[in-house]
């Protein structure tokens, strides 16, 4: 299965794609949409929707997975996030690929093992599970492969309950 | 010039378009674009996206209005109306619209003349203003063609003064 995750922002939005078989992710490519501060935030939401659009006609994945709804920041990061995240659903949508949304601790503990895992631990564990030589850069690339990871772990258990619950 | 209005939010995205012929704004159609709720986000993004362009493409407005990014809702409202409004900005961005953003003070203060006008008080005036028998319905639809008359209101003197520091 080929994964597409995704971490939303306007100034930067990460993203990365892995395969998946029988529980061992590959690394397909990853990397980060970049839009500079000065410009116009509707130029910025079309340069994410045009890059994200290419992405998903490289890559062709059966899946996205995104961070789900989080709490506790700003009300003005939360606009700018909600802004870019919302392009980058309609652009999943229009693909027809199906979103999953993971909390940032379930992403932590399906990662490393732990909800709690810092940055660091969590880049660390996506180099080794990934069997990268470094780390994966920028920070936002390295979050959106995670996710992605994540979400190549939980599928076969979300599988596993929709078959017993037929 | 004729206007768009948009009054962003995923269950109901409320909008209006006006002409606006020396200071005395007509309006042309309003609505709201409403979306289930139990529906993915995602399809209700999709929904929203496609009535935005249906709009975009009959009226074919040349200058846009929507409120500025407001602080003070909470953060699950904020992410929720972000996403909304990200899809609307793509939209008008992709028909080349100008947008211009303005704050719920200063909508009130263009249309009712008073900053701290109310909800029954800034309907009756987008009535009398617009010369209709009753006022406007939905809410939200009422909300987005006051954003649009503001900026009837605001453009000229935006001219001015860019044509002044010449």
């Amino acid at each position: 299965m080929r994964i597409l995750g995704i971490d939303p922002g306007t100034a930067i939005m990460g993203w990365g794609v892995i395969d998946e078989q029988g529980r061992t992710p590959a690394l397909i490519e990853c990397g980060a949409l970049t839009t500079a501060a000065g410009m116009p935030q509707q130029d910025r939401l079309l340069l994410l929707y045009d890059g994200l659009q290419a992405i998903l006609q490289k890559h062709v994945p059966q899946a996205a997975a995104i961070e789900e709804l989080f709490f506790g920041k700003n009300v003005n990061t939360a606009i700018h996030v909600g802004q870019a995240r919302g392009v980058a659903l309609l652009a999943l949508a229009q693909a027809g690929v199906p979103i999953y949304e993971y909390k940032p601790v379930v992403v932590k503990q399906a990662v490393a093992g732990y909800g709690g895992a810092d940055k660091k631990q969590m880049q660390d564990m996506v180099r080794m599970t990934l069997k990268l030589p470094t780390i994966i850069k920028p920070d936002d690339a390295a979050d959106a492969v995670a996710i992605a990871i994540c979400h190549a772990y939980t599928a076969p258990m979300l599988q596993r309950i929709a078959a017993s619950s037929r």
